[in-house]
């Protein structure tokens, strides 16, 4: 089975980042290279001929994304953390448990109309690919599938994704 | 000329991240799928049989670093800013212009003895890629070649890398 041969390879790290927060550490996943080519297969077959762009949100969405584009011969596109990315730029606030946070995307790096693959390593709360379906549908961006490494079940991230799109391809759950 | 195709796609963002600095956009080139994959392939060349391994300094080191291991078929290991990184971990502090920063890598991610590909987009002062360098020595891993899609020649860092390495690779120079 395909997910257990990740899960092999995925760590469980204790109260990090913080205390009472089960990290799950890709790394010993990273040094098998043999793997990643397979998952970025994985990853372009359920993305063939449905996507125009793949989206990447850093950091991690940076290490799996330009394979995925590159597999599909698609653009790779750049969302990050407020306050990195240069030029002219555009943002989406949204609110973390006791916080708020904001994602930003290079304003001519994506085409009104292109149908986006939002690409990140794991799917959490849901927040950050959120705001950035929120931030590319105001682009006029249409955010038509989601893709992961990990999701973990039990936060229910996916319970926010769904109003932008029903195709959300998970590798490994937890 | 491969230098002069690349940097069609590299733009110049002025007084970026701070007033005076002229920063190197690669958004552009992220656009162009067989692009990216020529450049990986050129990565790949130049490393090919020489490197057990490729490490990726974050964030943007992860953007092509994962590729250029996976054509290698090598592991690829993180390198990234302090606190990032779950687990047993050792850093390595370094000065910049008024300030000091800290590289990080998982312990377990490295093994004594490997040579080591340390990767970038971006050459500049060269503080991060010998702080990488220094870190990767003392952890007994030999740091076997450099590579950049750009290097900022006016600003020297190649100098503080050649007590390292000679085998320096910058795909575009400034």
């Amino acid at each position: 089975m395909f997910e257990e041969d990740m899960k092999k390879f995925i760590l469980d790290v204790p109260d990090f980042p913080r205390a009472g927060v089960v990290f799950k550490d890709i790394s010993p996943l990273l040094a098998r290279a043999a793997l990643c080519r397979r998952i970025i297969n994985v990853f372009c077959t359920q993305a063939k001929g449905k996507v125009d762009a793949v989206c990447g949100i850093g950091n991690r969405g940076f290490l799996f994304g330009p394979g995925i584009a590159q597999g599909l011969d698609v653009p790779f596109v750049m969302v990050r953390k407020y306050g990195k990315l240069p030029g002219k730029t555009i943002t989406q606030s949204y609110q973390l448990e006791y916080d708020e946070a904001t994602v930003e995307i290079v304003e001519n790096s994506i085409q009104k109309g292109w149908r986006m693959l939002i690409h990140d390593d794991v799917l959490a709360t849901g927040g950050t690919a959120e705001a950035t379906a929120q931030l590319l549908t105001r682009l006029q961006v249409v955010p038509t599938q989601f893709s992961f490494l990990i999701e973990l079940k039990f936060l229910k991230g996916c319970e926010k994704l769904l109003a932008y799109s029903r195709d959300i391809i998970s590798l490994t759950t937890y």
